[in-house]
C-alpha cells in the first residue's frame, strides 16, 4: 500500500450506517453461530501465513518472534470471546417468576439479561499491530458482545490492518452475515476520529492510546447530543515500589529484571514500568545503572513516535535533581536510547513532570529515605494500570499501608514480578483510576472486557415464546 | 427548619473531604458488618415512626398511605442491599491459578475482585421523599458498595431529609463508625451541585431527577481535569403500545388502567405513561377521553413543578393538530388538572416536543392508520425507561418487528401491565438508552444497582495472607 489517507465523512457515515443496519441480523444470531465467526476469523488469520508477520515486522520495526506470540494472542483473544458467546453467562440473566397472590400487590414476572449496546467505534492501537488493531481485543470483545464495529486503523500499520480487515470480512462472507458487521476508517487527523466518535450510529466507543488522543475522543464521546460510553486506555507510569528485604535477597537479579522490562518491545507497552521507587537503594541504583548503560539501543514504531519518547525523555533529564544514564547510542530516526533518571523523592514531589508516562525505554528511579517516604510517593501517584512490589513477606507485613495506598491507584498490582507480560483470562484487569483509563469499572483485556459494549433488559409478564432464549426457564 | 439555604462551599469541601478520610475505614469492613450498619439504619428510619410520615406529607403533599408504603419499600431496599453486601457475590471474585511449568511462559496467579469506586456524590430526587431521596437505593447501593456517600439533599423536602439523614448518623454512630460514611450538604442553586460534582475526593456521581439537571451534572462531571463516572436517571416518556386485539378485548379496562396510571401519585413518576399508540382506537378513545375528563385534579409536589407542568402541557396543547382532554379544575398553584392530549401520526413525526417528558398527569394519545405506523412511530422514539405493550399473544406474533425495536430503546419492557409500579428485585433493569439515563448499562434500582460504584482489581502472585478475603481460596 502506497498511500494510507484519511477516509472522507462519507465513507465514515457510510461504515457507521452499514453497522447499524447489520445490528438487528447480528443480534439475532446464537452464541453458538458468535463462537463460529470469531474462530471463523482466528482462522482466517492463520491463513495469511507468514505475509502478515513479515508485513507487520516491516511496518513497526517489531521482530518477526515477537509477532508470532502476538498472533497466537490475538487468535486465542477471538477463540476466548467465541467460548464466552457460546457460554452466555456474559449475559448475567436472572429470573424472578411472579407471586400473583402477594400481598398488599401482586409481584409481576421480571427477567434480566444483557443486550448488545450497538454499533462500536474502536481505535486500534501502534503498539500491537496485531493484539490491539483491527482483530485484536477490542474488537474481539465487541463481536463477542453481538456489536458490530467499526474500527478506525492505526496509521503506523496500514497494511498489516488491511490484511487482517480482510481475512475478518472473508469470515463473515464465508458464513454469509452481513458485511456491516465489522468496517474500518481510515485517519491520521483528529477530524476523523471526532466524527467517528460523534457519529449517530456509534453506541459506544473503545480506545487504547496516549492521554491525548484518548481524552479528546472521550470529551467528543461525552458532548455528543447523546452521550456514548467511552472506555480509553491510556497508558501509564506503572509504578514499581522496591522494599528493603527484596533488595538486600535480590537486588541485583531485580535490577537485571527491571532492565528487562523497561526495555522489553523498546519500552512500546502499557504497563512499561516507568518509576522505581526504593529506598536506602544504593548499591541497587549502582546495579541498575551498569545494566542502563549497557543496554542496546532499540527502534521504535514510528519516528514520530521516537521523537515524542527523546522529547519526553529530553525533558524529565533536564529537570533540576536528575540525574541520568544512556544505554548505546542510536542511529536513525526511529532508533532511541534507553534511559535511566534517577531523582531524591523531595525531587519528585517538586515536578509534576515525573507523573506523566513517556512511552518508551525509560525509567525513574526515585530515591527515599525512610520507608515511610514510600507511602508517600505513593499518595501522591495518579491512577495506573498497575503497581508492583518487591518484597518479603516480612517487607509486605510492615508496608501494609502501601499496599493499601497502591490498591485505590491501579487496576492490577504485582508481587515480586514485571509489569510487562499481560495475562488474558477471566481474572485479568487491564485498567485502573484515571488518567489509566475513563472508567474504572471496565477493563480492555480479559473475559470482563465484554462488559463495556453490554446493556441490560428487563422483560416484564411476557410470554415465554417471546423472550431471550436464556429468559424462557 | 424555617430555612433552606445552600451549604457553603467550604462545608462541601468538608463533607467530601470526611467522605475520603472515612473511605480506608468503610472499605476495611466485613459484609457482615456492612450488613449491621443498612439494617441499623432502616431501624433507625422506622423509629422515627409517624412523625417522618406527617413531616413528609405535609411537605410533599402526598398522602400518608402512599408515605408508608414508600418507607417500607426504602427499609426493604437497604435491608435487600445489606444482604447483598453480606453474601458478597456482586464483586464477581475469581481466581485463575498458577501454572508455573506452562511453555512458552509460566502463567502466574491472578485473582480478581472489586472494590468500592470511593466517595459517591448523591442527588436527592423531589418525587419520592424517601425511597429516592437521603436513605433511598442509591444510598443504599454506594453504601453496600462501601463508598461513603455525600448526598444532595432536595430542597422539595427539607425536614424529612434532616430527620432521615439523623436516622442515618444514629445509625452509623450506633456502630461506632466514621461519620464521614454519610454527609449531605443543601442546595438550591446548581453551583452547589456543581460544586460536589467537582470536588477531587468525590469518585462517581447518582443522580435521580430532571434532564437539565442531570445533564448539567453529567457535562460537570465529566469534564472534570480527572472524569468521573456520572450515572443520571433522567424521566422518559415510557410509550404504550396498544395492539388491535388487545383493544377488542378489554380496551375499558386498559383506558381505565391508564387513566390510573397516569395519574398515580399526580403523574409523577419517572414511569409515568407520557405517550400511548394506537391504530384504530376510536372507541378506546371516547372511554379513555371520558376517564379524563372526570379524574380529580391532584397536587403537585411543589409550586415550581406544578408551574412546569401547566407550561409544558400548555406547549402541547397549543401544536397544530392536538385536542386536549381536561379533568377537575385545579385550586392553588400547586394543584394540577390531568390531561390528555391527541393527535394523528403524521403530526407526532412533525414536532418534538412530542419526545419530551411533561412530568406530571398527562399523556398524549397517538392515533396511527395502519399497524406498520406503530413500528415508524416507535423508531421515531429516543431512549426511554420503560415501553409497554398491550396485545394477545396473536397480536404480539404479528408485531414482532414492533418489539425489537423496543428492545433497543428502553431498559424495562411490559406486557399487558403498566410501567408504574416498579418491582425491586434481581432482575430490576431501572435505566434505558439516552436520555433516559446517561449510560445504559447501569440500573439505579434493583440489586444491580451496586454495579455503578465499583471497580475491579487484580491481584497478580500475592500471598494469600495479603488477599481480600474473598480471593484466599
Amino acid at each position: 500500500m502506497t498511500t494510507y489517507k484519511d477516509s472522507t465523512l462519507e465513507e465514515i457515515d457510510r461504515a457507521a450506517n452499514a453497522a447499524e443496519e447489520a445490528s438487528d441480523a447480528f443480534r439475532g444470531l446464537s452464541g453458538a453461530k458468535v463462537a463460529e465467526l470469531l474462530n471463523g476469523m482466528a482462522d482466517a488469520i492463520m491463513d495469511l501465513g507468514d505475509a502478515l508477520l513479515e508485513t507487520a515486522s516491516r511496518e513497526s520495526s517489531l521482530p518477526i518472534p515477537r509477532l508470532t506470540g502476538e498472533r497466537l494472542r490475538t487468535c486465542n483473544q477471538l477463540r476466548m470471546f467465541g467460548d464466552i458467546a457460546r457460554a452466555g453467562t456474559f449475559k448475567r440473566s436472572s429470573i424472578d417468576t411472579a407471586i400473583p397472590d402477594r400481598k398488599p400487590l401482586p409481584k409481576p414476572d421480571l427477567r434480566r439479561t444483557a443486550l448488545p449496546i450497538g454499533p462500536v467505534a474502536v481505535w486500534a492501537a501502534s503498539n500491537f499491530p496485531l493484539a490491539y488493531s483491527v482483530a485484536g481485543g477490542d474488537t474481539a470483545s465487541a463481536l463477542a458482545a453481538q456489536c458490530p464495529v467499526v474500527l478506525k486503523t492505526n496509521p503506523a500499520h496500514p497494511e498489516t490492518s488491511a490484511m487482517t480487515a480482510g481475512a475478518l470480512r472473508k469470515a463473515i462472507a464465508a458464513l454469509a452475515l452481513p458485511a456491516g458487521i465489522f468496517g474500518t476508517v481510515d485517519g491520521k487527523s483528529p477530524e476523523v476520529s471526532v466524527a467517528l466518535a460523534r457519529h449517530p450510529a456509534i453506541k459506544a466507543g473503545a480506545f487504547t492510546g496516549s492521554l491525548r488522543g484518548g481524552r479528546a475522543l472521550f470529551d467528543a464521546a461525552c458532548s455528543r447530543p447523546d452521550p456514548i460510553p467511552f472506555f480509553a486506555e491510556m497508558g501509564s507510569v506503572n509504578p514499581v515500589f522496591l522494599l528493603p528485604g527484596a533488595l538486600a535477597e535480590r537486588g541485583e537479579a531485580i535490577a537485571e529484571g527491571l532492565t528487562q522490562s523497561v526495555n522489553l518491545g523498546v519500552g512500546q507497552f502499557c504497563t512499561c514500568p516507568g518509576l522505581v521507587i526504593a529506598s536506602q537503594a544504593g548499591t541497587f541504583a549502582e546495579q541498575l545503572r551498569k545494566r542502563f548503560s549497557g543496554a542496546s539501543a532499540g527502534t521504535m514504531l514510528t519516528s514520530y513516535i521516537a521523537a515524542n519518547f527523546r522529547s519526553g525523555a529530553q525533558k524529565l533529564g533536564a529537570l533540576p535533581g536528575v540525574t541520568a544514564t544512556v544505554g548505546a547510542a542510536a542511529g536513525g530516526e526511529s532508533q532511541v536510547q534507553p534511559q535511566l533518571f534517577e531523582t531524591q523523592s523531595s525531587n519528585f514531589f517538586a515536578h509534576e513532570e515525573f507523573l506523566h508516562e513517556v512511552f518508551g525505554p525509560a525509567t525513574v528511579l526515585v530515591h527515599c529515605g525512610a520507608a515511610a517516604e514510600l507511602e508517600r510517593v505513593a499518595q501522591h501517584l495518579d491512577g495506573s494500570l498497575t503497581a508492583t512490589i518487591h518484597g518479603t513477606p516480612d517487607d509486605l507485613r510492615a508496608n501494609r499501608g502501601l499496599l493499601r495506598i497502591l490498591e485505590r491507584k491501579v487496576g492490577r498490582i504485582i508481587f515480586n514480578g514485571y509489569p510487562t507480560g499481560l495475562e488474558v483470562c477471566p481474572s485479568t484487569q487491564h485498567g485502573g483510576p484515571y488518567p489509566a483509563t475513563t472508567d474504572p469499572r471496565f477493563t480492555s483485556v480479559g473475559s470482563a472486557a465484554i462488559d463495556r459494549f453490554l446493556r441490560y433488559i428487563c422483560y416484564q409478564d411476557f410470554p415465554v415464546e417471546f423472550l431471550p432464549q436464556e429468559l424462557q426457564s
